[in-house]
C-alpha cells in the first residue's frame, strides 16, 4: 500500500452508481490520493464534489488511465469492453460494475462476503455482479455453508433506478399523470432501446433487459450464471423471474431454497443471518417486522426477513430479501472489492 | 328455472365488489326479474342504479331475505357470519364472496372452470375463493388435468383494491403527498385494524393479511388450502408469499409448478391454456407480450404468460398469471357461480 493511499478512477462518474460510489468513497474514508473523474464526451466538464473538493469529470480516453492504481467502471458494458483492457494496460485493476466481463473465465465475480478470495485469481479486471444476485447471495451464503444448497428459485420485485435516472424520471412523471389523468407515452421501460415500451406507474413489468432464446430474459439469467459462478456452484438448481415494480430503489426477492440438511429449523436460519456479514436480519411477524424497499434506501446491509419453513419439504425455507440496489447491488459492493483489495494487499 | 328470471340480493351493494357484481349481472345479462340491494345501516339509504333503474340500499335484516333466491355477499366475514344462515333459512342460496365458509367442509368452494360440479353438493351456502387463489388455479386446472400437479410455490404481486376503497385512496393520496414533497400518515395497509400501518406508495409490503402462528400470513394460506380444496388434491405440495405493491387493480402471479409428467414441453403448455375456459394465452417473448395488471383491469379473464421451462427439472414450470382482483377475482366468480346454478337447475 502507498502510505499515503491510492490513485483512484471513477468511470462514469456523474450516472446515479457513479455518484453513489463517490459518496461510499467519502462514507467509507477510503484512502484516495488522487481521484480521476471520467465520463463519455457528453457529460465531460461537469464539476463534482469529493470531500468537500470541486473535480471537474473529464471525457475517458486511454492515457486517463495513466498511473490509476484502482479504476471503478459504471458506464456501460460496451464502455467497459473498451475502456477495461486500456486501464490494465496502464497497470490498473478495473472493478467493473457492467456485465462485460461477468462470466468471462479469468474475471473474477465477487461479492466479499462470499468469496473474497477469487480476487486473488484477478488479472486486471474484477466484476462487480448484477444487482439482484449480490444481494441474494449475501442472504443465501451464510445458509450454504452451514447446511449446503442445492435449490432456488426466486422471482423479484425490482425497482426502477436499476435502469438509470431516466426510468425514474419516467416513473415520477407517468404517476403524476395519472393521478392527474393526463396522458403520456412510456418511453424508456422495460428496456432502453427495445422495441415496445410500458406504462410502469401503478403496474408491474415482467420483463428487464431483452429476452433470450429460452424465453427467459437476460436479467434472469444473469441472476442464474452469476449466482452459480460467485458461489462456485455450477451444480446449483436455479430459476429467477424478475419483474419491475413501481419503486424507486431497493429491489425486493421472494426465494424460495432447499438445503441440504432436512434438520434445519426456522430459529437456526435466523441465528445465522444475524450473525452473517452484510447482513441485518428484520423478522418478527408478531410485531410485523420485515424489510422494505421504503426503508432500505441509503444503507448498505442486505436484510431479510418474513423466514419460513416449506410446509412440505423439511429441507425447504422461504425467505424476504431487500437491498438498495446502487449501494450494495453496485456502489457499495464495487468499493468494498477495492476495500478486500487494499486489505488482501492486491493493489 | 322461472321463466322470467331470479330474485336477487346483493349484500355489500354499495362496496367496490358489489359494485361490480351488479356491473357484471348487467353486462352478462343475468336474469334478474327482482333486486334487492342491502348493506350496512351506514350506507342505507344510498341509490344504486341498475339497468336504468334507481334502486334504493336497504339496511340488511333477516327478514330482508324472503324470497330471495339468489343472495351475493360481499360486505365482510363477520357480516357474512350473521346473515348467510339467515338467507338459506328462508331460502336463497347464498354465493359468499369472504372468508368466512370457505374451508367449511359443507361449503363448496368454486371457481366454474375448475370444478363446477362441487356446486351439486351445496346445503345453501357456496363460497367464493380468494382472490390470489382464483386466477392461480383457472390457470393451473388444465394443467392439472392433463399432466398431473404435484407442486406449488407461488409469489404475487397484489393490488391494494384487494383491501377495498380506502386503500385505493390512501395509494393515490400518499403518492401524491410523496410526488410533492409532502408528509403523510399511513393508516390503512397492510392491514387495517393491524397494529402497524406502512406507505405503499413507491413501496412494497411483504404483509397481507394478519400473521399465523406458523409464519405465514392469513392471505397466505388461503392460497394454500383454498387450492387444495377447490383442485380437490388434500396431497399437493403448495407455498405461498403474499405481497402488496403499488398497484391499483389487478393481482400478478410468479408461479413454480412440478407436473407429474417429465416430457411437457412448452409449446404444449401455451397449446392448453389457449384452449382452456377463462384463460388467455398472452405469451410472445418476441413481441414482449406478457400479462401486465394495467392492461387486464375490467377484463373477465386470467391471463398468462412468461411460459418457460425450468433449466433444472423436466416437469418444472414457470408462469406468470394475471388477472382482475375485482372481476374474476371476485365479482365475476360470484355472478359466473350464480350462472352455473342456474345452468345446471341448482335454483
Amino acid at each position: 500500500m502507498s502510505t499515503n493511499g491510492y490513485h483512484v478512477a471513477v468511470l462514469g462518474a456523474t450516472g446515479a452508481v457513479g455518484q453513489q460510489m463517490l459518496k461510499t468513497l467519502e462514507e467509507r474514508n477510503f484512502p484516495v490520493s488522487k481521484l480521476t473523474l471520467l465520463s463519455s464526451e457528453r457529460s465531460a466538464g461537469k464539476k463534482v464534489l469529493f470531500r468537500g473538493e470541486e473535480h471537474i469529470v473529464q471525457a475517458a480516453s486511454p492515457e486517463k488511465f495513466e498511473g490509476v492504481q484502482i479504476a471503478l467502471f459504471s458506464a456501460g458494458g460496451s464502455i467497459s469492453k473498451i475502456f477495461a483492457p486500456e486501464a490494465v494496460k496502464h497497470g490498473a485493476i478495473v472493478v467493473d460494475n457492467t456485465s462485460a466481463f461477468r462470466m468471462a473465465q479469468d474475471v473474477p465475480l465477487v461479492v466479499p462476503e462470499v468469496n473474497e478470495e477469487d480476487l486473488k485469481l484477478h488479472k486486471g479486471i474484477i466484476a462487480n455482479p448484477n444487482c439482484s444476485t449480490i444481494q441474494m447471495v449475501a442472504a443465501l451464503e451464510p445458509l450454504r455453508k452451514a447446511h449446503g444448497l442445492n435449490k432456488v428459485i426466486v422471482s423479484t420485485y425490482q425497482a426502477v433506478s436499476g435502469s438509470g435516472a431516466a426510468a425514474i424520471e419516467e416513473l415520477k412523471t407517468q404517476s403524476e399523470a395519472i393521478l392527474s389523468g393526463k396522458d403520456f407515452t412510456p418511453e424508456i421501460l422495460p428496456v432502453k432501446g427495445d422495441k415496445k415500451h410500458f406504462q410502469i406507474a401503478f403496474n408491474a413489468i415482467p420483463q428487464i433487459d431483452k429476452f433470450e432464446d429460452n424465453g427467459f430474459t437476460f436479467e434472469e439469467m444473469k441472476m442464474m450464471n452469476e449466482t452459480k459462478k460467485i458461489m462456485h456452484m455450477p451444480e446449483l438448481e436455479i430459476a429467477a423471474t424478475c419483474v419491475r415494480i413501481p419503486v424507486e430503489t431497493g429491489h425486493s426477492e421472494s426465494v424460495y431454497i432447499e438445503l441440504d440438511s432436512d434438520h434445519v429449523e426456522v430459529t437456526e436460519i435466523r441465528e445465522l443471518l444475524k450473525e452473517a456479514p452484510g447482513v441485518t436480519l428484520q423478522d418478527d411477524p408478531s410485531a410485523q417486522l420485515y424489510p422494505m424497499p421504503a426503508d432500505c434506501v441509503g444503507k448498505n446491509d442486505v436484510f431479510v426477513g418474513r423466514i419460513r419453513k416449506d410446509p412440505d419439504r423439511a429441507n425447504g425455507f422461504h425467505l424476504w430479501i431487500v437491498s438498495d440496489n446502487l449501494l450494495k447491488g453496485a456502489a457499495w459492493n464495487s468499493v468494498q472489492i477495492a476495500e478486500s483489495l487494499v486489505q488482501l494487499k492486491l493493489v
